[in-house]
This record gives C-alpha cells, sequence and structure tokens, in this order.
C-alpha cells in the first residue's frame, strides 16, 4: 500500500510562496479549465445533483471500497457510480474519436506497459479518456486539478470500475496534494507517463521524487501555464524527459477557440440575461480568433457588431467581412483579446444605461473590475454571475461573471469540443510512449502534424464527411504522400 | 368589500366539464402562455428564489396587508416586495415603449375613469404593463390566467404598489376560479374593461355576471383560444361588446414568430443538450416563419439544415434559401408546424443512435409521443426536460420536454418581445376605451395599421433606428399619409 | 391576307397624345421589361451578335419566307434562325415548368382551339413560352411590346418555326403599331385569348377592332402599367371580358423581388464598376422585398448596410436583422423604394467623393437625376452606363445607368426566374381559356392560390425538392384539401 | 541613346528552348498575371476602346514624341494619353495607400536616386504605382511582362508623363525581349533596382548584362513563377542580390485569396452564364483559402454547396462551417485547389446534364479538359469562353474558359486588391533600397511583417477603420512594442 503522508506536513517553503500567489495563478491558468466552472455552475449540470450531499465527513477519513472490494481511491460516494456511468455513456456518443481508437486497440495495445498517473478535472468526458487509455493497455492512476471540479459521480464510476481515482468536487488545498501524492507514492507502482493539466503533478514529482524521472518516458501537458512551467524548465536546462505540448496543436486552437466561442458567446450571454441579440448594439474587443467567432454568431443574430484591434492586418479582416469600428457608448460589450485594462473605467463612466459588459477573452484582466470596486458606485447582485453596478445618476451596467471569463463560468462546453482535446491527449501518450529514443529529446514539442491531421480524421465520420483520397499522379505532381501531411508544419489553415 | 365566495361552492355543470377537458384545453391555448413555463423552469430564473418557501399555509387563509394597510389583495407573501420589484424594475429596462407611453401620459390621462379587470400571466413584464396603465389613468384588479406561472414576489410587489392582485404560484383549479371571481366580484367597483389571455374571466362574467358587460366597453384578448372563442361568440351572435384581437396583429406575429424563435431554438438547444450546433445535420419539418427562424439560425451556427415542407411556395422558397430536403435519418430533429402526427413512429425508428427531437411548433401533437409509451422502448430521465428513450437494440432518441414546446419549457423569452405584446395590449385598450361609439360593434377586430405601425415606431428607439419622413410632395406622388399607415391592411411585410 | 395599313396613315388623335407623354410612359411601364434593355447591354449577351448588322432596309420592306415557304411574319433576318434556336434552346434548360406543362401536353391539349395573340418581349424565354403555348394546342400571332428589346435571331428561328412573328430590334414607333396591326387585323383568323405587357395590344384592339372582344375569352396581363390600365377600364365599367393581373400573383413578387434582386444588385454594380463590396459602406433606401435582397446580398459580401425606412415596421425588420440607419456620406448608395427624389441634390451635395449612386426601384423618379443636370456640375461618361459627375471642387458622384433601374440596365435577369413568369402566363390562359363561363365575369383576377402553388410546385424538381403530403387524418386535422391551396389567399408567406 | 539592338538579332541558344517551353512557363506564370487577361475580356473594359484600332504599323517603326518633345518610350498611340489620364485617375481613386505614400513624399523623398526598371502588366493600376515611385524620388523606365496584357491609352498617358514605356497590347515575343532591352540597355543610365513580375526582366540581365548587378541594390519578385526561380537562384548560390518576395506577403495571400475570390466565384459565373444562384448545388472542391472564399459566397447567396477536401484539417473547418462533402452529379462544378486532374472525365460522365464546371485554382491542370477533346464528344461555342461538351445522349456540360482561371478569364479583380499589392512592392522597393547592408545578404526575403502591418493600416481609412493604440502599461504586459509588430513573423491570422 501507499504511504501515507501526514496531513498536515505537505508544506515546503516554496509551496507555501505557492500557495500566496495562488490567486493569480489560478487566473492564468485557467484558460485550460474549460470544465471547472461550467460543470459546477451550468444549467441541468449533473454535478447539482450531488450539491445537496449533507454528508460531511471528509473523504479522507471514510472507509472505502467498491463492489469488487478494490479501495485503492478516495472518492466523496461510491454509491453514486451507477448516475455517474450514466453521464460517461452519454459523452461516450460524443466522443466518437476515443471510441473508434477503443476499437482499434481491440487487436493492438499501443499503450500495453503504459503506467500513467494523471491530474485534470475529473468529468465525464476525462472518464472516457481514461477508459480508453485503459483499452489501449495502460494502468491509470488519476487526481484532479482543481479542487472544485470533479464530478463526484463520476469519480464513483471510475472507481467502481476498478480506477485509482483520489479526487472529490470541495477538496481543500491541503487535500490537493494529498490526492496527487496518493496517485504517485504507492509502493510496488512506479509512473513511466504523466498527463498533467496545469504543472502541479509534474512540479510534485520533481520536488518529492524527482528520482522518478528515470522512468519516466514523457509528460502531456494541455494548459497554457503548465506549458510555461515546461517551457522555463527545458529553458533553465532542467526538463529531463520529453515533453508534449498539446495546447497550441492545430486541431485545438482552431476548433477550440473559433467554432467553441461562436456557440459559447450566444450560450452564455442567453443564460445569465436572457437578452435579445436581434438589433443589439455590440462591441468585440479584439478580432483574433475568438473575436472572430463571437462577431460571426452575433451578426448572424441580427446584432449590430463593432470591433476594436491594434492589429491592422486583423483590422482590416474586420473591414472586408462588414464590421464597423467601434464608438464607446453601446449595449453589450464583448471582450475577446488576451489583455490587461482593455475596458477601463473610463469606456464604463461612457457607456449607455443597461449595457452589458462580459470577458470571453483569454485572462481575467482585461475588465478593469477594481476600478468598479469604489464607493460611490452601488453592486448589486441580480441572479447567480449577474452583478449590476450602479452609478450615482442611477445608470446600471450589467457585469457577467464579476470580469471572468464567460464561456467557462456561464455555459458549458460542448463535448464534442472537448472529445478533440482528450484524442490529442491520448495520441501524445502514444506518440511519446512509442517513439524510438532517439526522436524526442529533452525539449518540448508541438504535435506532429500528421497526428493533428490525424486528430482530425477520426471526428469527420460524426459528420459523414469523406475525405477525397489523392491519386498517386496527383500526391506525384504535388510532392505529397498520399496519406499526409497534406501541410507543412508551419501551415495555419484559415479559419472561415 | 366583496363578498367572498364560499370555497366549495364555485362549480357550474358547465365549468366541470371544463375542468375535465382541461388537459386538451390547456394544450391549445399555450400559444399565448410564453411566460408559464419559462419562468418556472428557466436557468437563473428569480422564480426560483421563491421555490423553496415551505410556507404551506393557504394565501387565502392568511391575513395579508401591505405596509400602507391596504389589504384588498391576496397574494403568497408580502414580504418579497422589494425583490419584486428589483425584478420589475430590470423589465422596464428592455420594454422602452411602455416607458415612453408613460412619459406621454403625464400630460394626457387616456386611460382616466377606466376600470380594468385582468387576467393574464403575472411576471415582472405584465407588472410593468399594469403600472403604465395604471399612470395612463386606469384603475385595475388583476388574476392570474395560469396557475403555476405567477412571479409570487412579483406579485407582492405589485400588492405593496397597491394593486389588487389575487394570484400565486401552484394555485389549485378551485383557487384559480375564486381569484378571478374576487377581481370582478367587488362592492361599488364595477369593471369597463376587460384584459384577458384565454378567455377564462371573459368566460366567468359571461357566466356569473352577465349584467356586467352593459358597462364594458371593450375586451382585448392576447391568446389564440381566447380569440378563437371571441370569433364563436359573434358567430353565434353573443358577443355583446367590441373585441379586439391582439394575438393577430402584424408586429406580434412577424416578431414573435420569425425573430423570437431564432433565438430561442438555439437556447432551448443549448440549456437541455449543451449540443454543438457546428456541423450537426437537422431537419426542420415546416418552413414557414417559424421554420424559417429555425433554419436561418441553425444554418448561421454551421448546422446543415434539411426541410420539409407541405406548401410548394414555401418549399421553393426553401430552394432560394439553400435549404435540401430531408433525408430521415439525421442527428437533430425540430419540428415547427401546427400539425398533428408530424413525427410518427416510423420515423423515429429509422432515426440514427443520439438523435434529439424536439418541437418549436404551436401546439403539442406534432410528435407523437404517445406511440413511443410502448413495452419494447425504455424511458430514462437524464436531466430536467431531457429523456432519453431506447430503443432494444440500444439506439436513444433523446427527446426534450415530452414533445412539448421547446422554446417555452426550456428557453426563456426576451422581454423586449414581451414587450411589443404588452404595448400592442395597452394600445388596443385605449383605443377601444377611447373610440366614438361608431367605430366598433359588437364584433372581433384587428388593431388598425396605424397603431401597429405605432407599436413598431415606439421600439424603434431602442436601436437608434429614425425614420425617413416622407415629403408632401412624395407623400402626394405615393398617395399617402406623411403619418401613415404605409401599408394597406392586407399587407404582411416579408420577413427576411 | 391581312389588310396591310398604310405606312403613315395609323395615326389617331388619341394615339398622338399617347406618343407625346411617351417618356412617361416608358418609365411606368419599365417594371415589365425586364428582358428589354438586359438584352441590349449585357455582356455576353447574343442580342450584340446581330448589332453590326449594316443592312440598312426595313424590314417591312423585304420579301421574307422561311424555309418551308411561309411569309406570314416580318422579321429582321431569317438566316440566323439557326443562331436564334440554339438561345431557345438554352433557355430551355432553364425553364424546367414549360417543359413540363409540354410533356403533359402530349395527352391532352388543354389549348386546343385557342387563338393567342401576344404582345410581349421577344425572347428566348418567350420563344419557350411561346412555343409551349403551341405545344397545348394554341394557335399565336406576336408582335414585340418594346422597339428595342426584340432579340433578331430568336425571331428568326420562330419565324422558321411557323409563328407568325411581327417583330425587329430598333422598330419605329410607326412600326411598333404596324407589327401589333399585323397580328390582329388578319383575314381569317380572329383571335380568341390576348396575352398583353402592357396594355399597348389591348389598348388597340379597343380602338381599332373593339367588335373582336366578341370572340374573346380573357385578356392575361403581366405589367404594372397594363394591369393599372385594366383596373381604371373596369372602374369605368368598359372592361368587357375578364382579366388576369398576373403580374400580383404570389410567385412572381417574392421571386422576382427578393431572391432575384439579391442576385442582380451584385450583378449590376460589378458589370458597371468592378466595385469590391468587402467593407463598402452602403445605404440602400427603403427595406421592402427589393430592398430586403439588396441589404442580404450586400452584407453577405462584407459591405456595412445602412438603411432608411418610412413604414416602423420594416424599420423594425431591419432592426432585427441587424441593419443600422443610414448617414448620409457614404460610399455606395442603392435606392430600392417606388418614390419619386428620394436621393435628392442635397445628399448628393454632401455624399463623399466616388460614391456610386444607383437605382432598384421600381420606378425611374428615385434619384432627382434633374437636379444634377446643371452648368456647375461636369458630366463625364467613363463607360456605358457609368457617368462621373463632377463637383467643383473635384469630388466625383459615379452615375450608374443614368438613375434608370440598375438590374434592367446593367445586369441581366436569370432565366430561372423568367421562366416562373411564363409559367404564370401560361397557367392564366388555360385559366382564363377553360373556366366554366360563371367563373370568371367582366373584371380583374389574380390568379387563384392553387395555381400559384402549382407554378411552385412545377419548379421544384430542378432542386432536387419533393413536398411532404399530408396523411388524410393531418388534412382533416388542418381542414385542408390534401392537395392544396395550403394558405388562404390573403397570406403572404414570409421572405427570409 | 540606347543601343538599339537588331531586330532579328535577339535569340541566344538558351531563350530559345525558353520560348520552346513557354506554354508551360505562361500557365504556371498566370497566377501573378491578375490583369491580364481580365483587362482584355472584361465588359466594360476600358481596353476594348483600343481594339478597333486598324492602324497595322509596328510601334517600332514608328516616329513617337510626346507633346513635350520626349521621344524616349515605344508604344501604340500617344493620342491615347488623354484617355488613359482619365482611366489611371478612377484607379488612383481605389489606390489609396499609394496615394497616401505620395502625401508623405512631400517631405522626405525615399527613393530619390533609386532608378527602378520594372517589368509588369502595364495597366491603369500599375500607372499609379510608377506616378508614386516617381513622386517619392524614383527615375523609372518600363517593360510589360505579358504580350496582350497592356492597356495601349495607359502606356500613353505614361509616355505622354514622361515615363519611358516601352510596351503595347499585341507584342511579338520578339517585340517582348526588345521591350526589356530598350529598358534596360540604354547609355548613361543605370538601374539600381528591379521591379519583376514573372523573372523574365531579372533573367534578362542575368543574361545579357550580368555586370549591372554590381550597382544593384534588391529585385522586388511579384509572381509565382518569379520568386521560384530565384529560389533556384539562391539554392544555386547564385543568387548576387537580395531578393524580395512579395507574393507570399501575409496581406497579398489573405486578401487576394479568400476575399477577392469571394466576389469574383459570383461575378464570374454570371458574366458568362447568366446562371441563378439560389437553390443552385453546387461542388468545391477543396477548402482552402479560395474555396472558403467560394462556399462562402455561394452560401451567402442561397447555393447548397458541397465540398470535397483530401486534407482532414480542412475537411474538419468544412464540417462546422455547415457544408457537407459531395456528390458527383451535381448542377454546378467549382475548383478551387491547385492540383492535377481534380475533375476527371469519369466524374464528367456522371455529371447531370446542364452542370457548368469552371476552375478558380492556381494552376490550369485541375479540370482534365483533354480527356474531353475525343471524337464522341462535340464542342460548341455558345458565348466567348463558354463552351457546351456535348455526349451522345445529348447530355450537355458547360465548361467556361476552356478550363483556365475563372476568375482571370472572365471577371474583374477590384483596383483596391491591387492596390494592396502594388503598396507592398512600392514598401518592399523603400526597404530594399534603404536598407543598411547588412540587413539583407544575397537570399530571398519575406516583407518584414512590421511592412506587413503598415500596408495593412494604409488601407484603413478607406474603411473609416481606426485602430485601438495599446497604452504603454498594456504594451509592457503583452510584451509588444506600440507601433508593432503585433504578432510573430510565423503568425497567419484566420481568416473569418
Amino acid at each position: 500500500m501507499h504511504k501515507k503522508p501526514q496531513r498536515e506536513s505537505i508544506q515546503f517553503a516554496d509551496q507555501k510562496q505557492e500557495f500566496n500567489k495562488r490567486p493569480t495563478k489560478i487566473s492564468r491558468r485557467s484558460l485550460s479549465r474549460s470544465i471547472s466552472q461550467s460543470s459546477t455552475d451550468s444549467y441541468g449540470s449533473a454535478a447539482s445533483y450531488t450539491d445537496s450531499s449533507d454528508d460531511e465527513t471528509s473523504p479522507r477519513d471514510k472507509q472505502q471500497k467498491n463492489s469488487k472490494g478494490n479501495a485503492d481511491f478516495c472518492i466523496k460516494n461510491i454509491k453514486q457510480a451507477d448516475f455517474g456511468r450514466r453521464e460517461i455513456e452519454i459523452a461516450e456518443q460524443e466522443m466518437p474519436a476515443l471510441m473508434a481508437l477503443r476499437k482499434r486497440a481491440q487487436g493492438e495495445k499501443p499503450l500495453a506497459g503504459a503506467k500513467i498517473v494523471g491530474c485534470t478535472h475529473i468529468t465525464a468526458q476525462t472518464a472516457v479518456l481514461m477508459e480508453t487509455l485503459s483499452a489501449l493497455g495502460a494502468q491509470c492512476r488519476w487526481a484532479a486539478c482543481n479542487i472544485y471540479s470533479t464530478q463526484n459521480e463520476v469519480a464513483a464510476a471510475l472507481a467502481e470500475g476498478g480506477f485509482s481515482v483520489f479526487a472529490w468536487k470541495g477538496e481543500s488545498e491541503d487535500d490537493f496534494w494529498w490526492c496527487i501524492d496518493r496517485c504517485v507514492n504507492v509502493e510496488g507502482w512506479q509512473p513511466n507517463m504523466i498527463l498533467d493539466d496545469g504543472g502541479d503533478l509534474t512540479h510534485w514529482i520533481y520536488k518529492k521524487y524527482p528520482s522518478m524521472f528515470k522512468k519516466i518516458k514523457g509528460i502531456v501537458e494541455e494548459s497554457v501555464t503548465g506549458v510555461h512551467r515546461l517551457y522555463q524548465l527545458s529553458k533553465a536546462g532542467k526538463l529531463c524527459v520529453p515533453a508534449m505540448n498539446v495546447n497550441d496543436s492545430v486541431t485545438k486552437q482552431k476548433f477550440d477557440n473559433l467554432y467553441c466561442c461562436r456557440e459559447s458567446i450566444l450560450d452564455g450571454l442567453k443564460r445569465t440575461t436572457d437578452v435579445m441579440f436581434g438589433g443589439k448594439q455590440v462591441v468585440v474587443c479584439g478580432y483574433g480568433e475568438v473575436g472572430k467567432g463571437c462577431c460571426a454568431a452575433l451578426k448572424a443574430m441580427g446584432s449590430i457588431v463593432y470591433v476594436t484591434e491594434i492589429d491592422p492586418i486583423c483590422a482590416l479582416q474586420a473591414c472586408f467581412q462588414g464590421f464597423s469600428f467601434a464608438f464607446i457608448s453601446l449595449l453589450l460589450y464583448v471582450v475577446s483579446v488576451g489583455n490587461k485594462n482593455v475596458v477601463v473605467r473610463e469606456y464604463m463612466d461612457r457607456m449607455k444605461n443597461g449595457c452589458i459588459v462580459c470577458n470571453m477573452g483569454h485572462s481575467n484582466t482585461e475588465i478593469d473590475v477594481a476600478s468598479l470596486r469604489t464607493p460611490e458606485l452601488t453592486w448589486e447582485r441580480v441572479r447567480s454571475q449577474v452583478d449590476h453596478v450602479i452609478w450615482p445618476d442611477g445608470k446600471r451596467i450589467v457585469l457577467l461573471a464579476e470580469g471572468r471569463l464567460l464561456n467557462l463560468s456561464c455555459s458549458t462546453v460542448p463535448t464534442f469540443v472537448l472529445s478533440i482535446t482528450a484524442t490529442t491527449q491520448a495520441l501524445a501518450l502514444i506518440e511519446l510512449y512509442n517513439a524510438p529514443e532517439a526522436r524526442y529529446k529533452q525539449d518540448v514539442y508541438l504535435l506532429p502534424k500528421k497526428m493533428d491531421e490525424y486528430v482530425a480524421s477520426l471526428h469527420l465520420p460524426t459528420f459523414d464527411a469523406h475525405l477525397t483520397e489523392l491519386s498517386d499522379e496527383q500526391a506525384k505532381y504535388l510532392g505529397l504522400n498520399k496519406n499526409g501531411p497534406f501541410k507543412p508544419n508551419y501551415y495555419r489553415s484559415a479559419a472561415a
């Protein structure tokens, strides 16, 4: 069995600092945390089912066992396993690529022998990923990368299914590290692959069990923050295994940003404000990929959309797509850039009564919310995630999610989009695990173009989309392999 | 004071029949019940605030008094008045036309002397209407037209403001008629105008107090069912006052159906299923105005939309707009016609696994839900308003709202759209109250074109839209009055 | 043979007046003259082929005979028959409904015995109509309704095929009436049906051969002017046969105006100015059906579109579709209303340098071109149909088609749209010819709804669009006949 | 004066080879020849004005002098100068960036001392570029890069304005090289900059006057072929000056391909076939940037668009945008890829009667036209650029431009798009001319990101688009210079 760390003891000097600056870190990391808040807040989310649980005993203090007698897990309530299984089954229907990988794995087991330790959001979609990794031959141990985002019933279903899961919704920060430690610090089992989302698991092993890296073949990292940390390690010459940056793979970027935001901007606004889009005057700050998605959706719904931009090339694209440039005093304000203080107090002073302000950007610094925390302004919470900020003359600004990211706070992310990400993670694990030693050094890599194309191709059958195949003659004419890759690595396909 | 009817006594022979066939009647009436279910079900709805009330005493058995000592009302809980007032204030911001009418009423009081008895959904939007009628000079007494749709906190705010309101969420059917009776059966006060939604109030007066019609100047009716009843009365020669059919006014029809459904189809689907629209294959049955709205929205979100139609002219329009005609086995099924058994069991037998089926139509008969209630199919409730119907081979159909109208069951209706309807009601009351006697006979009328145009014009400032005025020369050339009406009565402006 | 009227003699007192006011009359009639100018001006038009003909002899002075020896026609040049036949064959491919009618006519000949005299544009599309009428059993004699619009090679093909055609491009006004007279004034043949476009043929028979109406079963009239004349005759009690107004049939109005203008606005602007649409700021004056088509197309191409409106309901629709209301000083001005002096000199004084001004409206009075014919402004013809009007400070306004209708002057009308009109004409002829006497009185009628639906249904196979059929149960539920009509006569289906 | 090469003498061994393979070369070069064919073929093109010239004397045999007595040029007819000047003035209105450069040049002359020899299409747009270069301080001598594309009247206006232009429409190939030689081989003047389009000028200097490169500071090359040649020279170590590849600059690629094709697909189809887009079933082969533009435009016009793709990522994008994957037997076929035999005979055998086939791709090999040149198929030329290919059973395929590029053959390219390219050329010349010696080596370079952004920014005022400026704080936060570049060099902004 594992060595149980003492409850109060897990505190290193540097880690305390970490906790002290935690608010910042969390906000920067939240980019990759697409599931966390949405699973808590969203309408109809299954998670709410488990909220009413009035069982106040800490999971760490409970005796837990699944129906087969296995006790190597720690979750909220194993009785919710059936409900969690149903949620997982629903998710499976929207994750065709992983299901396809499972089918192929009936013959070959590309992850046979892999011992994967993971630290991600624990949701139905993650469960589909974990069960796929298992079907491909891997053993898995898992902790949550966020103290709020665990779907307890899903964790129960995983535990019931034999996975060593250590996670529950509402962990304390001490619980958080305890769970991670339980994943790695176990007798007779040592991980050879890491799947991380935020870098905490990697960080923990670096600090506590550095010798484990001798057996580890690679790290797959999902989040902006985690990737940033890896690049810093690499620069400092301290990265001791190859790492795959899946956050920046083409499919993830294109589909997550453009197409997902095109839907979630509408969803987030409706769920919070029930606003009518038709005829609404909207400013979208920033015409990058997120901004393009927001603009396209709002225009299609009959809004009159204005943009702002700093980059003349993106600005010229906005012109050709028929967007005007912004006045300040409009009715709906959407911020879609990753920047600081894009919407400052001065602008908000000049906005019209009733203007809705929200953030679809990359961080939480775009709206200068701090400048609204002044005595002359009154805050009124009118709904969950919705505040009226009231000026002395009675003018109201409707602020959503206190300036945090609207799509993560107030809408859900379609499972199909998460499917793309999860498939990318699975393939990255397979690639790192099976690659000949010479292929990857102690550095951070992007997923090879060809695997990016493979992720896309696995999602095409859902749409009844069939690819055209190059003839030998055509392939020769174009100088391409008939099976791809079809574009150079630097290529970024246009989005329209 | 009023004569309190004895609790068990309000039962006429014909009324009993009415109750017996109630399920049918409700379903037919639900067209105009845009607020009822949405206020109960919707995410973030204020109504949920009051759900947890565990006060089981019937409002009829409570002593109630507002802060000024007035007791001529009967609601759930006067203490919720402050919360209700905030909801009303939020609604006011999206109802510019009524607010504009109030401003104009500072000089003239077009409803001075009017005694209006009303029976509608009691929501924040209705409250804005009632307070506008009051500002225009009218006295109002009000009951709910639906036993579930009352927002208790709004009723409280109205009662606190001095209105005689008789309504609460969760009335029994006996309560329902008791409340209506309390509105009309009061000493020293007799209504001279009726505002009805569904025809129950009108029916009650016909049955119990027919002599009241001597003083009544007119009826304004909002719903399909109510209008239908009025036409029947008219045909039978029994309509004894003029009635205004506001359900069929142009602005209501165009904006409610096309533009509102364009938004609510997306909203309803997201809130129930979190489905991704991009690339989804969808069949929309019926390319009338509702179908046009659904098709436009889904196409704009990247869905591949197929239609079915029975009318070749609408079908040709669908062709020119780029819609194909349907295959049966697709992934998302939207029904948008008012018809019976449009989606029959045979179709559902052939649908793909995971197909979502929902109804945006006019009645509840479009999807043959009864045919799914057979032993070989398993029903599984996966979320509120979402059932999986499972075929013996494991295929699942996702049925929303048990086949009832999606937009009323699972999404909200924007206040701005309700504003158009409420303004039409207010203008119809003003018109009937002030019209010279000769203008309207004992018949059912549509709102005059010019007033329809006026309703529209009152909503234009919200969009910063300014009309062009005809010059004298142009007006003469076109043979029009410079102030309208600009189109003949029969004209129905195209929707694009 | 016919009595040849003497060349100089065809001048009645009232007719002279007619000629004097001709410019006005032509402009009002031009609505229905969709083919005339386009066939002369358009790129790639076959008509240009025959322009270079330097044969200056008047057709009236030539001996003409087709290959079978028939000489009962008068056209430009019988040798062009082969070329004309090819043009007709091309048109046939886009006129599926007429071809379908021909097929059905193999059994029944609904126009057997019909003697139709026609006066319309003589183009390839008209030829398909005439040959269809012939296939349905009718005899036809035909003249041109416009002195410029005849495609000489098509007239040649018709003459070669045995039709008595009297028309050529570039008739004098005397020729015009002579040709009409040759159609009707012929020994041993008397028309029993009239197909008119503009009312000149009808007028001529009224004036010269009123007794012919004894045998005439009806008039089918295509143009606004002609319809207007018929209604005046009807009002004055002088209409002595039934007349069918096909100009106002639903299919024609919807498809001609909305969908056709959606394409021709782009086409007309490109052919004249090669302007880039992306990012162009455009004002569209009037948001009726033509305006809706123009706005939709320009918005889709990335233009920023502003509108003006006088009717608040149309204005509110524009709001919900996301259009702003206009500033004056923009770059592209499209006029889409039927009105007078919509764009006045004052506006043009304030437009930006380079602004393009064009007219998509119903008449030629929308742009006050007369106000630009002043000494301080310089006109420069830069291309066919394109003038620069230059202000003293060097500012240039680009005026298209001298303010006449852009789509008729500078773009072509797709044959498929003309197919709808031609089918409507054919069905109107069949209906009037076969209707029991009691059905139509001496009045002006619209095409019955059911036939409108039939016209639409004949065009659906082109799009592979198949209608859904009502079940008996559904038809009963809806109170409809399974074969239509599906909508009441007053219904105008929304356009979106 | 220049040494006049003898007329028959200009034939080097390797050059003959060049001529022998010319057909291939021309087709590969045609990518950059956006003006050539369009200026010849397009409706309303000014070029047609000069076609009728029956003066058969070769310009080389004429005495030519402009009004100031200058004779250092060789063109068709100096008398057309006024007409040409008007064309140039029209072009100036759509080329705001060059006009802005001229204004700035009133102070500084960044090209003072530059002696530019150019070889490009000679059109109104080029004239605006040349006169801008002149205003910036440069001396220019110019030849045509294509024997057909010269607008004679523009050449006349340039000659009248003092430019040494050697070009006319309809040069022989001998004339072609003679003109180039006249540009460079002149006493007392030696070029120090080259602006080339296709590489012929560069090639000529390499062959004949290699020593000239000692004084040459750089080459700016516009075309795919020319760039390809330069890269080959560079690889072979033979490139002796820096060269700027402007063909691949971001602004050119994005705006030329996506936005320009979005408009020209519609324009080209209308001008050739007058086809109605609404409801037309279309296959677009290839969903790259050109394909995206075509798909977006056709969908917006109501066509039903299907795609084919070989690359799964582009295919998945097509799915999310709502495009289905293709059947073969549709009505309109658009080819948008650069590949060989995309549309083969087998497909065309299966297409429906009346199917239109055209090529929007990168080369002329996409449609296997050769396979249609067989005895059993009949070709019928029905219009300029339009052939009917007729199968034995009567089926017709409508082939446009004999499979060559539709947008170059049958539509015009908006001046505004050419403005972007011309501005890029001007800036590349300025950059190479002024760069410190160390900056550029003997290699091929892309325009620096910052200058790309500058090109875009110079075109924004046309749209009234104003950029937002970064605050110092924001710039620091993002790690950017406030004046750009705003994106890394590898960044390719999404297109939507």
